[in-house]
């Protein structure tokens, strides 16, 4: 890094947790800090707290700053700036791109949290991929999808494979009113769930996952079993959504990816074995963490100060 | 139209025959014409001829004729202006926008046929929509998918929807060597084979579709019946690609389409009715008919003299 490094103000907002830091031009982060969400203020308290928060962090830039981007949870219109709807954290039809220029006189980019994550992850981890598939596999599953170079948006509907339905979970119930789908069965709380079902006891949240994937590598059945229909359901799915994207990486992330052993190298297999004429994709583990979603709001934000497309 | 239109020279390549003709930046096509694709000279031969039949057109132009665009089916990318696969002309690894430009002088892209006609579809058809779905069904099914306002191409492997598995094909192997693909059940050949293997006959080609509508619309029950497991697969297919891809806008077309009563209500219904989160598309007919490829073969040579991405 230069002593005077160039920057924009990143922010990964969250319902309870907000990072900020500095993002430079190559995707590097610096001075990362964790604050509580300003929730007092309702939506405009909120809006107004982000706004502050980034011209604070701004005036004390170790460098020039050019502006920001933020990545928020829910649907995001990147064209206009817009939130649509963000439940976590209290936002419906929030024009917060403008809402921030008015409160901090810099510009930015406003983007979806998985998706930002996803633009870093195939940014920094396969610079040369123009088409990279970014799966993060947590408490639900969505996908960031990069085709010819770019990030698709769709007006923010784009990558709901956590909602499309797969053999494997049959006739589950979903959170979302359909039925089958994909993060039933395939998600951290999938496969809780799965498991949990099968030995007769509640299921929990992510963290029981972890607790699923200790017991499969030391051989219990029912946790084998819970693995096996996510292998299921993902192979499915993946090789579906390569073959309409035509995608050279697949890039796994999100709690799940941490029991990757238990199923990755079989989906990896099995899609190889079932491809006929599709490019069969590389696949790979995340590598930024926590951060990505920080990283990506700022690759945003950087892409928005360029008038380009994310490239 | 003016006395002396500005235009490009448009080209839709087949094995068997090509239409070449003029299309203006508002895709108007004008003195569109069939020839005989040139096949004695082989690869080599067909690409020269194909640039002298572009010289004499762009010479014979009623006004001035800034460049060219063609439509070939196979693998095509896009971005270097490459034919990596097309056996129905027989070229492999033809770098054929740079052939064209050394024979004719002229600047040009080339483009999918089916991707072509799709970007035809959706920018003349419903040129506000940003995310288009354009499903072609004949004796195969392809999509060409335009999100965020771009084509996707993916290195020419974007859109095999046709190929991905769906509940209502069974197990029913496919051409391309895997098994249940979409298109094994609702391409105009797959509901004739449908309904040849009820009725104990052998199934024929296109033309076959056709009688079967007819034979449906009759109230025969195994025509029906062949539409109805084609209804079902359509539902499966396009409820998926729209919750990947955030359609507005599906549009349909090729053969199938002229026996879109029989089975698009019932799939716009189904996806109305099964949708929660997701944006519920509206559906539409194709209207180019059999001028779309070549249309859209001139918006590519159009947005490549523009140096835009197809908008």
């Amino acid at each position: 890094m230069a002593d005077s490094p160039e920057c924009v103000v990143a922010v990964d907002l969250g319902g309870t947790l907000t990072k900020i830091g500095y993002v430079g031009e190559d995707g590097t982060a610096t001075a990362v800090r964790r604050l509580d969400t300003y929730r007092a203020g309702g939506a405009d308290g909120l809006a107004d707290w982000l706004g502050d928060r980034i011209a604070e962090a701004a005036a004390a830039a170790p460098g020039p700053c050019h502006g920001f981007g933020i990545a928020v949870p829910g649907i995001i219109d990147a064209a206009s700036g817009t939130v649509r709807a963000a439940p976590n954290v209290g936002w419906t039809e929030m024009p917060i791109r403008d809402r921030l220029h008015d409160r901090t006189g810099l510009s930015g980019a406003v983007g979806h949290d998985v998706r930002a994550g996803g633009l870093a992850e195939g940014r920094l981890g396969c610079p040369d991929a123009q088409n990279v598939f970014f799966l993060p596999i947590g408490t639900g599953i969505a996908a960031a999808m990069i085709v010819d170079g770019r990030l698709l948006e769709a007006g923010g509907y784009a990558g709901e494979i956590g909602h499309t339905r797969v053999r494997a979970a049959g006739e589950t119930p979903c959170a979302c009113g359909q039925i089958g789908c994909l993060e039933t069965v395939a998600s951290a709380a999938g496969v809780a769930r799965g498991y949990a079902a099968a030995r007769g006891v509640e299921a929990g949240s992510n963290l029981d996952a972890r607790a699923v994937a200790e017991a499969a590598r030391a051989g219990d059945p029912d946790a084998l079993a819970a693995f096996a229909v996510a292998t299921d359901a993902l192979t499915e799915s993946l090789l579906l959504s390569t073959t309409l994207l035509g995608s050279e990486v697949i890039i796994i992330g999100g709690g799940l990816s941490g029991a990757a052993d238990l199923f990755l190298p079989e989906v990896e297999r099995r899609i190889a074995a079932t491809a006929t004429f599709q490019r069969v994709p590389e696949f790979r583990l995340a590598t930024l963490g926590a951060d990505a979603g920080l990283i990506g709001a700022g690759l945003l934000g950087w892409a928005e100060l360029r008038g380009v497309d994310h490239d």
